[in-house]
């Protein structure tokens, strides 16, 4: 690698997305709230407790270092400043700071260390999903507010009638309205801690109607949220799919319509190098499209090999038999999948891309020979 | 504003739909339960309890006085009548009169001020979700029911067992039919006290049984709610936007098939004045058709400005790439959003809508320059 | 009615079936459950106990007198053991028969009244959904049965764990497989009574787990059942609306593509006489049409009378405005209902139908001045 | 039979595919299960024990019995190793070993025999829905992973709000981050044993927030799986009807959309021989393609036989009728049921389909005359 494809690498921070150094960040993260849990019991022999506060400080400092370092890298090609006050960079940096300030302005060391617990939002860096999910409650918001509204109306409502019809025989469990809140939010979420229950006839009715009315909270929230999501996740697989298709050219040179069906369809793949892909002799219910990377498929006479913008595994589809060749990644390669039943549906849709399809498999046949 | 213009604006209460008010409303309302709550706290100093009889006859106040206005300004118009007899007239007396009523014939005040909780049917007005989530539930009345008549046989059939299985050993928690009627209820919406359990071998299967039941009873009503919601939900949008499209010229001249295809993906957005739309470098992931207000566009010799019926963003889609300029609104406006993956549908069924937006985009760019 | 037809009404049950003799059932059954409820509480003084009595010996004549008429009137047709027979049958005579063979053969009362919580089983004959939830739990009994062999196999993981953890501890709540799989089966569907609460570590970490399987099984169900359901419910509304589409002759004689499409689109509506289908001045938001029945349009000059194979409110819908004239139903009418949206989709799509509906609406207008 | 046709069908097991073998192995798990569980009682009389014993080696004999001819069988087609490194191998041999091996290396018979519930994995290879559970949990397994990460996040920061609030109030509770992890588990997943339970006011608040996350987590996760299992139940589905379209040449010779659309609609449907597929006199409500077996159409003068490629029920579609015969299994059949709704839209969608199935059904009213 030159020295400038290796600098703007860095600065992306390319090194930190690798699978190992995840994996090491994983394992730091996991051991640090391992140790801050640990720390917190008080029957730890004090041997213990030693070995406890000095790895705390090796997973601080493995952060700390880890800041320092894409501060530096971000630092050569735009302020500092810009990468600090990104969302990823203020996760970096509430893991870092908050626990030393916490010490020098003289909170005591075991609440201190507790402040470890914000190391665990640099998961949400790693989950790709999170932010889909925060946008189908975005875009849910108002009938997700409406079921709130509901809920606090029946969680107050009900907290009121239990205080007048309990108070008198429990004093101590609804003899005020906190109290019977406090009743009331444990019902109707079904949590039932038990601690306080109405004994009274009336009381116990309301209490079975705020039960079946938490029922139906816990239904209608999770009917709008299984909508949102539905449509958020076709949307989205939508869009990066679209990015895939456009750089294989056999896709990209079908008409628009078609284009957008199988974008619809295809379904990404991310392999490492010698993964086999397809296996002589199984049945085939996909075919792929190869993205970026290369495959070797084990033909008999010599293997051939297939680059960027070729599709292979079509021929089982199209004689509905098994494979007829074992297909192995010589790199790492991103692949489009289709499955058989999409396959099917598409051809008969487009019996001329059908066609394209099987001149190629003809073609690549007749040249292998 | 003249004096004709804000009369009118007045008797629909314009001015009680602003931003402002609304916050002073959520204020004054969270402020009245909040006092209302604490009141009931039998602990609490008398000195305090001044302070908050003293908030919550401030409240009250608040809400007389919206009453009165409010019936005012509607009177100059049409008979007072009327508005108190709507919905939202009868949840803004609900307000007001109990509290006083109760006063005057003797209740005491603790009991008194619990009435006002009526106050919370003040956020139905706020929820605009809510009246979806009527529908809903009506239009799925039938399997709801059915849903509800299972569940009441499960509960009686589980509550006869225990009572025959229980009575002998645990003759003070299942000694009655109402008693076991009372474990059932608690068991069959998991909320689980844990006040009453069953002690014999037979019924313990029974409530196993119960509590599976029970899971059952949660997936049935989470289903039906979330068919009746997805269907629901979409035919909301469908109206609203219809609605916008006919305002906005481009699109209300496309052919029939395909304005419902667009109503079907646009999505709303109000945006208040100075407000950033898209920025220069990002990456393009929608565009927009301003409906009402007025945006500008921040482009390299002088910025232009847009108003109702025009369209922004499209370069990025076309291209493929990031914004060429910064947009931001100038008034308060209402845009209508079409995602890069409908955008892409859309004109691979629609080639000459594709055409018209490029054209419009090309004269545009020409005419800057 | 003429005598022939009197009877054959009579032998369908059809009194049977108004509404006031449902809601008269609907009053029996409540008051005889709740007699039966009643009688178990030990406290009641024996003066209400015989009245108690009294009203359950009125119930189960009521059912006794249904189940003999019904017999009778059968029996006239076909023989009276084919209605014994159906499934409807046996629950009438579930409903009688078991008490007096109870009391017969010397079971004391309180026990033999249990037995009238199986009056339950005739509300399942007025739930028009049951069969339609039926059908969806068939439907979907493979992963039904694959979830509930999960939660079997987790169940038992667990127990067994939880008993060698908890046993030497815990003896009397850990210290068999059976009280260990009560735990279980409380806690893995979430009820969690408290009973029985683990108290190692590992047996701590071990109930986590399977309470995140718990939710995991949640899920699952509520996923299974919300796509059956949504799948047999389109299925049942369009068998419904079919049969009503071919009775309006303006519909069935679209072409075929256009019947299914609407099909799937309109909503059955039945109404009493007198019923206000659509105000004057209100914003217009669907169209109908007539069934069966007939209404009454409050034009100006004179009202005008349509009847089966009419249908109104189509001129809001196409001038996009409000309702010109209030129409009322003049007997019990069945009106099919198509919503704005779907209106304008499906004009959208069938451009000559908006014609026809267009053409008529004129061809009345014309006729009434 | 011949020779060699036993011998291949032995060696795919197909005598342990028969309904009666798998009732047996179903009442041997679930024998063994009831013993293995019954066994963990210390109150058991000795002489129940010995029986108990012998009962469980009975089951363990069988299961050994059936690993030992599969092995044999397998091994004379191929190497018995193969078999046993399948996955059903491997279930095969957990369910054997480790029982005898744990009894040799000294382990007492009570925790020995508790590894009889690695029976229960016997069941997963029954359940035809377990794969397509697990492809739907694969598929979803970012956004089921984000919900999990959030999961993690408010169960960890609720913990550590409340060892904060809570340890000087309840030590013994809440007095290590351990503990109140436990708290939080049984909190946020709606357990609520109820045997810590916050007291300070704040941790109540902290609390009731905590049991909201938990329903929406609920919520997150029925919406992602009920999604990702629409998609899944349509594509299994429709790979199983493809294959099964195929073998009826009626259906295969349709254009190639048209093929694609019924094999959507179709559903499988297995009979055993003579089961009466339809009554004479019921209502129409489905037609049947016979993919194999026979069946027997009861007309008047003769019965007619229809073998695999044969249609029936298609008239009371037609003409929209009752059943006009009686149609009976000769032979076990596998049918594909097409409903009546579908028909209406599959023949609106395809008029010259609908004229085949007439011509046909025309063809066999005069051949039978």
């Amino acid at each position: 690698m030159s020295q400038h494809r290796l600098e703007k690498s860095l600065s992306r921070f390319e090194p930190f997305r690798s699978g190992a150094y995840r994996a090491l960040q994983y394992f730091v993260l996991a051991a640090g709230l391992a140790a801050m849990t640990a720390t917190t019991v008080p029957e730890l022999p004090s041997a213990l407790r030693t070995w406890l506060a000095v790895s705390l400080w090796c997973c601080l400092g493995f952060f700390a270092g880890e800041l320092a370092i894409k501060c530096w890298l971000r630092s050569r090609s735009e302020p500092a400043s810009d990468y600090l006050l990104s969302s990823s960079g203020a996760i970096d940096v509430l893991a870092v700071l908050p626990i030393p300030v916490a010490l020098l302005i003289g909170v005591p060391g075991d609440s201190a260390w507790l402040l470890a617990s914000l190391w665990l939002l640099k998961l949400t860096a790693f989950v790709p999903g999170l932010s889909l999910l925060g946008r189908v409650i975005s875009l849910e918001a108002r009938p997700l507010a409406s079921v709130f509204v509901i809920f606090l109306i029946v969680l107050l409502l009900a907290s009121v009638a239990l205080y007048i019809l309990e108070r008198a025989g429990q004093p101590e469990r609804f003899g005020s309205l906190p109290l019977s809140l406090w009743w009331a939010v444990t019902t109707l979420t079904t949590t039932g801690y038990g601690d306080s229950v109405p004994q009274t006839f009336m009381g116990r009715v309301i209490a079975g109607i705020v039960m079946i009315c938490g029922l139906g909270v816990f239904g209608l929230w999770a009917g709008i949220l299984a909508t949102g999501f539905a449509a958020e996740h076709r949307r989205r697989d939508f869009i990066q799919n679209w990015d895939l298709v456009t750089r294989v050219p056999f896709l990209r040179n079908l008409d628009p319509p078609a284009i957008i069906e199988l974008t619809h369809m295809l379904r990404r793949v991310d392999l490492a190098e010698e993964t086999v892909v397809v296996r002589r002799g199984r049945p085939g219910d996909c075919m792929y499209f190869i993205v970026s990377g290369e495959v070797e498929v084990e033909l008999d006479p010599r293997p051939i090999r297939l680059g960027p913008g070729s599709f292979f595994g079509e021929i089982a589809l199209l004689e509905g038999g098994q494979r007829t060749a074992t297909v192995v990644t010589t790199v790492p390669s991103t692949l489009l999948l289709l499955e058989v039943s999409d396959f099917r549906e598409f051809t008969a849709h487009h019996p001329d891309v059908a066609k394209l399809v099987e001149a190629e498999a003809t073609r690549r046949a007749v040249k292998n020979h």
